[in-house]
């Protein structure tokens, strides 16, 4: 996961920080344990346990969920085992059968800590910047934005080992039943946000760096009249806003925002701002310490730009 | 289905008075009855007697598609149990079965009157708004924003009653099935028309008026900067256009329009019109008649915007 | 296949000369055969063996993969028959079985040599246009926009012989299935490529031309006001970008281009390109060779009408 | 439920008697409550609480069973809810959704209460009689013959209502999946007990009283000859061993025992024993006070013959 | 379908007459054509527009099961399409789809209609000789004897032309599905009954003549120490009563019975029976104008026996 | 697998001296290694090799089965994980998914060896005996009784570990999907051939030997007086031909026969013959080599039995 490494202006410990800063919704105090991870714990296990919390509380409230919760989560052993599960059983078809598509996803997060890894940081990527985001369970079992990512980390790791016949049928189930189309070459970081996701289309030669928030409907296209290197990168911390196109290999620097709507065919500088269609840029302002792809403003610096050119 | 009332500013009688001005097209006059239902109906009686009537011409004259009719209308005592039906085969899967989801949506839909009522009430908009709706059968089997508001509304019962993880996994299958992401504890009223439907996202505190109609990829997000009360409200009686998004706790009065692409940050005041990206207001006609909601002309006011501006 | 003949400007023999002029990335050499076609080979069978050839190859490379090629590809006997088999099992659902769907398809396809002369033509648009296109069996399994188009064909199909209930159905399944929702009615030419797909809407009177690129959350709709006649005519040769809105009874002329994010409910003539919301035109280039729906050239002119704006 | 009154020589308050003697091995008593049943409450509430303490008790222990448990026992707000769906997606099929069977055994069950009953004697039986059963639960989740008999008499009730049709179809799902074979017009009593079950087959005419044990691979089979009532009928607590062969309007008295793999063609007085092939008599002890078809003593009087006829 | 020939010592006319005189009990006077079928029809068009009125009288009293039925029947052009659609849903499994067997057995009843007559005369013989069957339909759609041995007629097709994988595979999901294991290399006549069907083995060597009844348990087995020719020959017309075990290339003669739960090991004379475990001969009636497996008369014989041998 | 060590009476080396002596016919030359295997090679990889060239061969050969041939063999990369996953397809239902009964398997066959040896030698064992088998894999993939043995002992394993409710979960799908009734805690050896397999039945306390091969209805069940130890102790190379039912605590010694059809009582001494009902002995050959469970004849002794009673 070295997406946007150019593209980076933060360090990379801001995410932890900017997480611990604003800790999720607590859930009820007798049945889980205190947030943030006791240091004897890495971040898997405790978003593991925190997420088996979760399930068992609504399992003994819902008794129509208990069993969906059991079968996903509750009798899994670990996260990936219960992401493998999941995925597996949402994407499979009546010709791509489900313990097909378990055998890859068991084995690939198995031998890639840096994609179960990466899974970690989006599941508190979401706990942590959308408010209507429910829980570490919420977003493993509900977010097809989530879903989406890990499928196409596993078709990413499949792409680069060569198995891209494969890569690409994950592709187009994932495009089929998430309503998320990443070509199994983009490059995607970690910390990510899909928000609601139906209709993200992100092109082949893509980079989104890390902790990038992108809400639904946005595209990372290509121009067209381009062959090879022909899509946008996308800075950490970037936040591009619902319906947001963004065309060409153009850079959309760290801590930028681009807003809802939007048809970018321009660079746009770090922490800068772009807006309209096409789009313009509107500044940013100094000393910012809060990136907007962690933050969710995404329209504060349209209010801006309203006002100044109306 | 409180929602919006403080938007309104048409009396509740007027939808049924707009929908007797527009009848839908006639069946054949040898196997329905006469429009509208006679005075000894209810129509909720008098719809599914229809619908029937449809499926049952449609099964006789289109033998592939008859066990599909009688298995999903005709075999059926009730409009209630049809539509329990078919959104249990919809949204299943294979962690959640048909037999779980058909069972909460018989017990919701008995339980609630008012439910069944705005489903009634969603068909005839559906018949009455839409040139291409060819009957009211074609609407319930067919139309995947119908069916995606009806399961939103069984979530927003169960949000109500506390039963959030339930609410929000079925959010979820329908924003997979569907690609319509409406949060359990949106509030929508009651003559919706999702016409497309594909990509409609509705936020948490979002409330919908009634007689409303909202096209595909139409938005009411949040801003991502605020928690609490954060999304629009949408008046009664509203026509938005494909692909505009809204966003924020802003207000769009009873009777306005928002032409197609736009994006909306600002409160727009009844019976007047919003477009471009941003949006402005170009304002609206005195003493028209007919709420845009119900009528679908949502271009003619961009027309006078194109005017305006250029 | 008479779609948007008043539109044409194009001799129809182009599209061969178009493909010719931008072969498709190689195979193996040793595994398949050259390219274009021998003389003494039509194209359906041409395309089919080279499907074959790819499946061949794939299946034998990709062991996880080999079970879907066969059931999909190897095992069938022509290009219409594995068409036929991977949209039944696509489309099918609990209400409406694949056996059913199978029969359907494979009678259609069967007595409508023109609908598979079509199928063929719009692989060969995936594979000439589309750089992120890995073969002939990419397209045909994976790519959610030519499965839509070629459902879509087979409605059109049953809605001409007045077998309208089933059309719809068809339609519906296509819309919750690709999140493609085109209506039976439309009328849609050959050489058709739906990139990525997702959300694309096409009205009931909707005409598109031959040889049309069209991106996703593309919409040709309906003003809402009018009855009748009331969506756009695209011409061939046309290039609509993602995002794009084409509302009304509009013509959008050979070889015009319609920006992303664009806005359209006016004429744009032969060879000239719209952007913005709502969307101007902004002139062409005299004596353009290619196509702009082929080179799928979709920003250059933005660019164009960008430094014009500013 | 007035199967075999005419054969009956027991009061039918023997079987509460019997039960009460031979008390199932108890569950873990900090768990369950204690047995027999207290004065206040009826069998089939206190069956219900014990088989979902004995689901309970398994879920916890079992995560891989606790989706199964949680789907077909403890979702469920009672026993004949859990029955039915569980028998509906046991028998449900690609042309038979379980939903529609769910609907029918709810609606049965829900108005015959006496099929109820009679599936609450089947899980006492079960578990009196039967060594290998591990509990209510154990016989309500897994023996095929005990939901092959529910299933029987839901279609005996449609039977009787002259919805033959329906009643056939079930039959013969149930001969289909489990191997049990029983025509909807026989009468069968409550109390029974089909061990192992596969191969069973039960005719038209047949009756079968109360308490009567069946193993495996037996025939009430017609004789081929006759038409009209022409199959066995079995009197209260007879026990036929596994393969055995009744054929032919004969009369099995209360209390007497088939040995296995007999083949009966003649009447059976009350509490005497036929054994081998064909089946002759080999009497039996005055003043037996246990039924046979409750004791399962089923070779004893076999050893009897041995002696008697070597 | 020349089974048995040299075992035959009826008239191939025969089963028409015997057919003739005990016809099927009547349907409804007013919905279906009078029995036999008029000269100018062939039993195939006449039991298929049989089955079709049956099928439209069922769905039109029993909607919970219409869509069943017009799935199964009424969509359907003839009775192989019919057929092979309903095998293709019963026999399919996540690893052998629908649309494959019913592709593979719509091919095998089109090119071979003594296997299309045989499943007519099969359809006849049921109705003829068994007084539980409630009509053509009620065969069809219910008998898993039936639907086997139909099945069981297209491996053996396959096994001829030297596709024996497959025609092992399908013997193999008959013997799971139906509980009915005929290996495909067994040569099966035509108007063949197997009643109840569960357990019935025919192995590789078997020779099964015309008009044949077969009961459940019914094996037609090797004797395990040979290879080779090594398994019963039947000739026409035999009954065999369930549970009996045939092992070895022995004869059944023309005509013949065996009785219910016989062993037979040896050449049992035409017309003559065989009875007992070993099974001992107890000659026959000389000048009896009905064959058993047509009279289906099977223990009258082992009365005579029982009075003789006791 | 320690079964029946009491009553064993070959060395432990003799099966593998048969199966040398008997080996199975040759597949065709140029594609699969040499029989026996070489030394260097342990029979699991050689069978597997085998199996992968026999599903290669018949992919080739016939592409209707190549999806199924490449999903179920040879995309696995091992003979225990083609198991597993052959096992989770056919086993699983709506409510106990296939994912979660593949990962069972999956970990079952990893951690017990003895578990993949003895499939191993099942294979060997219906190769070597069953002149039907056509080859290792027909056997892997369409033997039920084959399949239904592999089930238990991975259910009789779970059994071991006290995971009894699981255990018995599995043993009533297995009875379901291949009517095979063994219950969890009965022993079963190694070499074990269940031939056609439908309707056997074995009870809690039965012990199977090695090398036995056992005819479809066999019950090895109890008495019903009895409970604790109540089941038949079967010794190695025991054969027990179709329909037989063994009752009771008694011993089948090692070499014995059970003729078709016998009901037997009583112990049967080692290389002893038991036919009848009841049956009775008959004696054996002094100095007969080869086991009857290993050479499959099963009906010489009956014969002999004949001679003598007759």
């Amino acid at each position: 996961m070295t997406a946007g490494q150019l593209l980076r202006t933060e360090p990379s410990a801001q995410p932890q920080r900017v997480r611990h800063s604003t800790p999720p919704a607590a859930l009820q105090a007798d049945i889980v344990p205190s947030y943030p991870p006791p240091e004897s714990d890495g971040d898997e296990s405790w978003v593991w346990s925190q997420i088996k919390a979760e399930a068992r509380r609504d399992a003994d409230a819902e008794p129509a969920l208990a069993s969906f919760l059991y079968a996903t989560v509750l009798s899994h052993a670990s996260l990936d085992r219960s992401l493998a599960f999941h995925l597996a059983n949402k994407l499979c078809s009546s010709t791509l059968l489900s313990t097909l598509l378990y055998d890859l996803f068991v084995a690939s997060l198995a031998e890639h800590p840096s994609v179960r890894a990466a899974a970690v940081a989006d599941l508190i990527a979401a706990r942590s910047r959308d408010p209507a985001c429910a829980g570490f369970a919420h977003c493993l079992l509900n977010y097809k934005g989530f879903l989406a990512v890990q499928a196409h980390r596993v078709a990413h790791v499949l792409w680069a080992q060569g198995r891209r016949a494969l890569a690409l049928a994950l592709q187009s189930r994932v495009a089929e039943v998430f309503a998320v189309d990443i070509h199994p070459a983009a490059t995607v970081g970690r910390g990510i946000l899909l928000d609601h996701a139906t209709g993200v289309v992100v092109g082949e030669t893509a980079v989104v760096g890390d902790n990038v928030s992108i809400l639904h409907h946005v595209t990372l296209g290509g121009t067209g009249k381009a062959v090879g290197d022909r899509h946008p990168k996308i800075g950490d911390g970037v936040l591009i806003g619902a319906g947001a196109t963004v065309l060409g290999n153009v850079r959309i620097g760290a801590g930028a925002k681009v807003g809802a709507g939007s048809v970018v065919l321009i660079d746009v500088p770090p922490r800068s701002t772009a807006v309209g269609n096409p789009a313009r840029l509107i500044g940013g302002k100094k000393g910012e310490e809060v990136m907007p792809g962690e933050s969710m403003d995404h329209t504060s610096f349209i209010q801006q730009w309203s006002d100044y050119i109306i």
